[in-house]
């Protein structure tokens, strides 16, 4: 499969990181560049499309379709993308009381041709939140646990502040100062971060359990915009439980 | 400064890609790691202030800001960058007929730290269009000459889709194959490209030139939202013919 400069052409993982610009969602395209076998993390069902388009441009064939968690800003682009690729699988993690062909726990490892991705369980945006890990490759996806400066909010679904300070504490900052850390989301256009950077400077996470315990209650969010849709179709990996536009997409598509 | 995994910590880069979600701008700050030289490429007006506080993170200091055109998108940040960070200098290329501190020719390279850019000059978008190399690193930032699986507009400025072939064809389709290219913008949420990937699937530009010619006048495009405010803010760099709120943000960090 191609071949590219930067991020990892040495090491055989072709990296791509793609945008969704009305939800500020972050999806990762990896694949193996020996087996060409690949996974997406996080896709987002209006994009669906465009993320086999790009699996088909780079001829990668897609194995696992991964999500960090149950999202409340999205519907998942699980269920479309099994139409789309049939024998691809979706994964989640037990803990989210979701519906996937695969469901994770802790330590598990997800493979695909030589690579690997590690389950860190990293609750508290939700319970079933959790952070996967390429030691190899020194990077980890941190879905909503840890965001650029900032982390996911803990006040709807099973959010508790507490756990996830752990969490990040424990499962995040404990990994090597240089590992890159990829987000669900971000707010401000910023697309990666590092482990030192966000020990030093996240303005939540890089304080005391009480203060972000304090920040996080004061918060005061606004109800999130597209909740009541996402979470009942996210339940069940985005195959059922749709709004009658994408219900159509996903009919067209089977 | 900050050690990070990916893209290119051990060859003395660092690399962020930022996004601008209102005109799909990507802006890009380059580090050297040795001297914490840094430049910006195509920083917007409106998220200077976010550049500044990641330089300020990374704890690099602003020596350039290096356009790649003169935009009619959106304004440059180069003038509120001079005004935040008293001593670093603007750049765009002599060609394109607007101000700035050092006006850059075809061949030129542009220092800072262990790092170089060479500018090659790819008008057809513009007439002062130019694409910066970085041989070391593998990669290039096209501006508007070519996008992810397609090109800057020809139908205004001084736009011309014979020159923009030729330029494409010549100064990147002429790179190695693996050599990644960032360009000023995307649409769909795609942050990346390569030269082999453009030179087999672009829809446009990987036809011939009459084809080319022919598919950028089907386009009809409509009239640029901001062109009228961007063009005259971006003939000075952003320092002067600012709109109201924007020449008050400029007022208050002088
Ligand atoms: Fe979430
Ligand atoms: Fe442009």
């Amino acid at each position: 499969s191609y071949n590219m400069a930067v991020p990892d052409a040495k090491t055989g993982l072709l990296f791509r990181q793609m945008f969704d610009r009305d939800t500020c969602t972050y999806t990762y395209l990896l694949g193996d560049r020996e087996t060409a076998e690949a996974v997406l993390i996080d896709p987002v069902i209006e994009l669906a499309a465009r993320d086999v388009a790009l699996l088909n441009q780079l001829n990668l064939s897609l194995k696992y379709v991964v999500n960090t968690h149950m999202h409340a800003d999205h519907i998942t682009g699980s269920g479309l993308l099994k139409l789309l690729v049939p024998g691809c699988q979706s994964m989640i993690a037990e803990a989210s009381n979701a519906d996937a062909d695969i469901k994770l726990k802790a330590g598990d490892i997800v493979r695909f041709g030589q690579q690997e991705l590690q389950v860190r369980s990293t609750p508290g945006h939700t319970s079933g939140c959790v952070t996967y890990v390429m030691h190899e490759h020194s990077l980890a996806f941190t879905g909503d646990a840890l965001l650029i400066g900032g982390c996911g909010r803990t006040d709807f679904q099973e959010g508790c502040s507490e756990t996830l300070y752990k969490s990040v504490h424990s499962q995040i900052f404990t990994l090597p100062q240089h590992y890159a850390l990829y987000p669900a989301h971000d707010y401000q256009g910023l697309t990666v971060t590092s482990v030192e950077e966000e020990k030093k400077h996240n303005p939540r996470l890089g304080r005391s359990l009480k203060e972000f315990v304090q920040i996080m209650e004061d918060l005061k969010m606004p109800y999130p915009r597209k909740i009541d849709a996402s979470l009942p179709a996210n339940k069940v990996c985005g195959l059922y439980n749709l709004p009658d536009d994408l219900a159509a997409i996903l009919k067209d598509a089977s």
